[in-house]
């Protein structure tokens, strides 16, 4: 199965060379992104692709992992801070328009999304819009993967100065995880030769028949 | 790529058949998740594969997904409540045994994860645990989606009642999200011959060079 091979080629980056991804591989991993689950499949998060090295090298000050600014790409998942009527209504209004449906068809959906979402604290909408930034996370490791580039999911970061750095707050995002993608450095990463360790497959999974 | 071709063809099935998934491909499903990346590499959730029709139909009452029995099988995404030191230690002393190292030559990587993780709330803990559920959760719906099994993604739910039915409290674990596999009903399922509905990829991603 291509999926297995290509998780065990993955790790971890620690240290990248200097090589530099394609747009067109870049555009494909953006693209299997857009294109992964989300819950009642309205994508509440948005994902930015940064190479300029100023803002990479802002946004790595204080973190342990240089990974933020060295390397090819830095992707950032930035998940909605509220779940709000206008942003349902122009989602179901998109959704009936790429189906091919009527006007109005799917006002039970949004109706019913909204009644649900509002039942809701900022602070469970958050969380709730964080969680499907990680299906996004995996999606990304996993098309990564199978363009054989390589890549380091972080979540040591500050998320206050990327909200700053990128204006996100102003956008009603807030930073939920982040990518840095490029080429592993062979040599000099001490990961790159590792094997990779997981639980025995009866301990991480149960059969209830 | 395979991928993007794989996340075209998906869907989240409303109504499934009655064909059953080969335990060959439910063991691959598996595999890819246990296979797939957590935060630290230390894996807090468990999976849970669930066949049982008379568990099945208790842990669909009350929800208004009939997937939850109606399908080949049920996987169980259970977070872990806690991340306590004996946990990470056992699973420190994992990674030394399979990556062949002394024991102990990892300690630093150890005592780091164990002063992070004291810092949290139990709270804090499990809402980590279940996003990191979600990262399997994706991996699990682009596993069955290689292999042409149909899968729905889910979170409606009810969280105490899957507890109670797998006794999932005194395992330290709580069901963070849930996902149905088997063989979409073509003929039936009013979402199978819809358009997939996704954002311009522009409005989806920024790049910011």
């Amino acid at each position: 199965m291509d999926l297995i091979k290509n998780l065990q080629w993955r790790y971890a980056v620690k240290k990248y060379s200097d090589k530099i991804v394609s747009e067109e591989k870049i555009d494909q991993i953006i693209e299997a992104v857009n294109l992964t689950a989300s819950s009642c499949g309205i994508q509440p998060y948005r994902l930015f692709v940064i190479t300029n090295p100023d803002i990479r090298q802002k946004l790595g000050e204080g973190s342990f992992n240089a990974q933020i600014h060295e390397s090819s790409h830095l992707l950032v998942f930035a998940g909605f801070n509220e779940i709000n009527p206008s942003y349902i209504t122009d989602y179901v209004e998109m959704m009936e328009d790429q189906r091919h449906l009527e006007k109005g068809e799917l006002d039970d959906f949004k109706n019913t999304l909204i009644s649900h979402f509002s039942t809701q604290t900022r602070e469970q909408n958050i969380l709730w819009a964080s969680k499907q930034a990680y299906i996004g996370l995996g999606t990304a490791l996993i098309a990564a993967a199978e363009l054989k580039v390589d890549a380091t999911p972080m979540e040591g970061f500050d998320p206050q100065l990327f909200d700053s750095v990128l204006g996100l707050s102003d956008k009603g995002l807030h930073a939920s995880v982040i990518i840095s993608l490029g080429y592993r450095d062979q040599e000099n990463d001490y990961l790159a030769a590792a094997q990779k360790t997981r639980l025995p497959i009866h301990e991480f999974s149960t059969k209830i028949n």
